[in-house]
């Protein structure tokens, strides 16, 4: 029997996934029909990357077997009550190398204080070497797939790197910490830190004027993760006051970032426009293909979302 | 019988390497005495690091064992004639770590394109992700303690890493070459290129025009080696051009770098201030250590330099 997948996302998209998608699913056997538009009573498997609007009614897939999404991040997708089926985010190497990238590249500048360098170029010779890496103390919040891989890198170029998740972990190299007395103590030795937690109810607002207060002065904050789970006020706040001694961002609550936000504007603020990773379509197809495999072996699907948990 | 030690060099550094030093040299159990002034006479070794000229008449010193500089660098030593005692060069962990890690982090600025990001809060919303690592071909000249320790670094972030050395070598996960053939090799697979070669009349004026025409159109250049290594005339026309997109150098002919040199006002050149790495004292102070320990010994001394090659 054939094996149905629609395309649920952009027409730019497609083009792009079409090729890779094609050969990846040929890749497993299995006799498929793919294609952006097909009966919904036929429908077995939905590859899901919305451009826009995320309230598409999933009611009217009476035979859906699996969502399964493009992005890493679904707090948006999850929210749909209609969407009842299996969901699976995705987990993708390219992806998760490119964060690995963002995150060791943004520490490192900001440890190698870099910027007064890019910015300075006054003609004026003062040669401060920056400290070791070994005196340099990152903490990542969120140790999961992204938030590990990026302590690893960081930890074997030699910055003591402390992680915080919702259960307790073991990682070779890393202090992981868990929990709210967790939280403090990663707060506290946080001269660098990095974001990587989802967007959830209990993970919102999580950086706030409390927070704040728990990391060292002057300490540097990314965040490649969610807009949400930053108080912005509470950011500019601190930025002003020099709790925190500048904030790289790559998520916003809003995004595209309104042009009059006051983060374009701070000096003590760098924007990147959420580029810190994305999907690549090669490596993402390979593992939509194999979760429709897994689905029609009857194998359990890699990724899967907890909705209670929201993430 | 007691070991002399000379410490030749500023009164600044000698208050900083008087009592790690000290505690370095009576770890290996010797009896010593070490100060900056002694009988000439009776001068064992020399820790050597000029602060200005570096004509000293080494004739004065009869006894002398050996010469050992706190520089990485030695070829104005090296061109002292009364110079003839062992010379033996600064092999620092701390200051290999430096160096990885400001290599490390001007790479990843580079291929992230980070600077964009610096400069530009201009509210303007353009996501454009880089390509991954493994689509950016990293070429280090010079394949030494710090050529491979920053190629190992690299290769293991992703990047595809080339390396350039007077001999043939094999190091796991760089592509190793060597001579004539080698650097044209080298040079046409430069995304990136790093030098990383002494100062020797060999390596003078290495990246020229003729060169520098090898490279890929739009390559970047890091320089944490050494001045003399670039015709400085040729890399402005290859900037103007764009044949080279940017250059980060960290040595300079003449440092401080003047006010007035073109480089510091070149909006496609950064300029860092020789702090790409810096002996550290306590480290440093174990390497002395052990060599005046294998001199005392009878044992062959660490990081010799062969007068003859220049480094
Ligand atoms: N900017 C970008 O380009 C970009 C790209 C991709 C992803 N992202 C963001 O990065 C986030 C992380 O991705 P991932 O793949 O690493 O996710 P993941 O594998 O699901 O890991 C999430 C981590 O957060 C922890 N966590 C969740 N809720 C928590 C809570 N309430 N308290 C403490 N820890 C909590 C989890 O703890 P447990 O381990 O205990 O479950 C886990 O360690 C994504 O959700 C997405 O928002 C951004
Ligand atoms: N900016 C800073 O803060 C800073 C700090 C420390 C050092 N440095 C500079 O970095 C340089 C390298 O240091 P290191 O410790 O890595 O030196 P090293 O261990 O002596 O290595 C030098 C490398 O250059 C190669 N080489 C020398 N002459 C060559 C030639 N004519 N053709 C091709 N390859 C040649 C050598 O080849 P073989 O392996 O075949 O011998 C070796 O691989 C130092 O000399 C110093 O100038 C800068």
């Amino acid at each position: 029997m054939t094996t149905n997948i629609l395309f649920l996302s952009t027409p730019k998209r497609w083009a792009e996934y079409e090729p890779p998608l094609t050969h990846a699913l040929a890749a497993t056997g299995l006799d498929f029909r793919l294609a952006e538009e097909l009966p919904a009573a036929e429908v077995d498997y939905i590859v899901y990357a919305p451009g826009g609007a995320t309230d598409h009614d999933f009611t009217q897939f009476p035979r859906l077997k699996a969502v399964l999404s493009l992005w890493a991040g679904i707090e948006t997708v999850i929210e749909n009550p209609t969407l009842t089926a299996p969901l699976a985010r995705m987990v993708d190497h390219g992806l998760t190398q490119g964060m690995v990238e963002w995150v060791t590249g943004h520490v490192l500048r900001h440890h190698l204080g870099m910027d007064a360098h890019i910015l300075g170029q006054n003609g004026i010779w003062e040669p401060i070497a920056p400290p070791l890496a070994r005196d340099r103390r990152v903490t990542i919040l969120g140790l999961g797939t992204l938030g590990t891989a990026c302590g690893r890198a960081l930890a074997s170029l030699g910055f003591p790197v402390s992680g915080w998740s919702r259960n307790p972990k073991t990682v070779e190299g890393i202090t992981c910490l868990s929990g709210p007395d967790g939280l403090k103590q990663a707060l506290s030795t946080a001269d660098i830190l990095v974001l990587l937690l989802p967007d959830t109810p209990a993970t919102r607002d999580l950086l706030n004027a409390q927070t704040i207060a728990q990391l060292p002065q002057g300490s540097v904050v990314l965040n490649p993760g969610r807009g949400t789970l930053i108080e912005d006020a509470a950011l500019l706040a601190a930025l002003d006051s020099g709790q925190i001694a500048h904030a790289t961002l790559d998520a916003f609550r809003i995004e595209p970032l309104p042009a009059d936000d006051p983060y374009w504007a701070h000096p003590k603020v760098t924007v990147t426009p959420h580029i810190a990773s994305e999907t690549r379509a090669t490596t993402a197809s390979e593992v939509i293909a194999e979760n429709v495999r897994r689905g029609e072996a009857g194998e359990p699907l890699l990724h899967l979302v907890d909705r209670a948990l929201g993430y």
